[in-house]
């Protein structure tokens, strides 16, 4: 897994504040991404950029300084700029998945690169026709621009989406968490309990012995579909015993 | 497409920078979600996060502050909360594809809400199972937690490619079936049973008011993890009213 994202690198255009590239490198960090490349950035190295890295230094003690984006890309055989739709540039055109999609499939092969532009004017056409790809991240017409901070972890979190994706291949993913701090009720269990249940409830005259309509069906499906555990269990039966027992001492 | 997205809100609670707050406004404008809720910020409204909002200026000043995070789901049927996967609890546990798929489902139904936790700490267990569904940002196992306004980022972002899919006709399925045959309960009126709840079970005495332990918050997660509907909100909040009753007469 790491080793096809060593072949990833982040590329950050002379970028304006600081603060974006220790969030750009916070953002790559947490997505298992290490290589961090910047074009003539304004303030780097940065307390700013330390700071928001929140982490991320070894991201960014790391990251290469250099003159051009041509020597940013160097080495890489797909390159992938971020680009406003608005540009009318006839180029292919991905959205973020669809370039986490591309790139997986070449990252075995050879480098690839991500370019991201200035905070305010984006890439220049220049700079977009050194890409082979544009990606445009979907955003509202009338407030299009993201952080760029924000842009790198769109990116970077759909190359780890699709990059675990692969590596679970075809195995089905539980939706249901499985790290229960707790062992399931078993279904004999949950009869005895709904057995239980039905009797209290007929103590409490709810349920009529005589017309039962679908209480208890009900019942059933709200407790079965929750999947109790045994503590869960283990109280609800506490609590009908608790309710007999007040009623017997009453009686 | 807007009106879908009226029916979702974002929650931050207890956020310590305001920062964030405002980077978490401009991530939401971009992907075209404008309710925005704060649990008791600690520094709001600020010229901070307007400074970061960079023109959402507009969801800051339209920003709901509340107290408690009750609350800030109040009216809502559908509750996902940001967790980090180490958490050992049993839960539905969806990515972020996953829970916008979910959330595109049910919010032409009713109100939905995503929860958002603290910079350093997320949400507490007890935050935790006030939600239905749990969402993990898949994050690097050593550096897992992003920046709140990232983080916002990515599911407001999954949000929006789930809406624009569903509108090219290719709509995300759902994990948890949606086709009730009865509206689900709200969350106030999943409060005011837990609230009858407890008084119940001091009444047959299960529960200790001098020493609850554990129990309210086991009973919590049990019914918030099934879903209740209304049919079944009903059928619980009339078994204990028949056991109040029937406590009533014997004394």
């Amino acid at each position: 897994m790491q080793n096809l994202m060593a072949n990833a690198r982040i590329v950050l255009v002379n970028t304006s504040h600081p603060g974006n590239i220790g969030g750009a490198a916070r953002a790559m960090k947490n997505m298992g991404i290490h290589n961090l490349v910047l074009v003539e950035p304004r303030d780097f190295p940065s307390g700013k950029a330390d700071a928001r890295s929140a982490g991320a230094q070894d991201v960014l003690e790391d990251a290469l300084v250099v003159d051009t984006l041509a020597e940013a890309i160097q080495g890489c055989a797909l390159v992938v700029g971020t680009s406003a739709r608005s540009r009318n540039i006839p180029w292919p055109l991905l959205d973020p998945r669809e370039t986490a999609a591309q790139a997986l499939a070449e990252l075995p092969k050879h480098q690839v690169a991500f370019v991201f532009g200035r905070e305010d004017r984006g890439l220049t056409n220049e700079e977009l026709h050194l890409c082979n790809f544009h990606v445009h991240i979907p955003s509202h017409e009338e407030f299009s621009s993201l952080n760029l901070a924000a842009a790198v972890q769109v990116i970077t979190y759909e190359l780890r989406m699709a990059l675990l994706a692969a590596n679970e291949g075809d195995t089905p993913k539980p939706i249901w968490g499985t790290q229960w701090d707790e062992e399931l009720a078993t279904n004999d269990q949950m009869e005895k309990l709904f057995e239980h249940m039905a009797q209290t409830l007929i103590e409490v005259e709810f349920l009529d012995p005589e017309s039962p309509r679908q209480l208890m069906a009900r019942l059933r499906r709200l407790y079965v579909r929750a999947r109790m555990d045994r503590i869960e269990h283990n109280i609800m039966r506490g609590i009908l015993t608790a309710i007999q027992r007040t009623l017997k001492k009453l009686r």
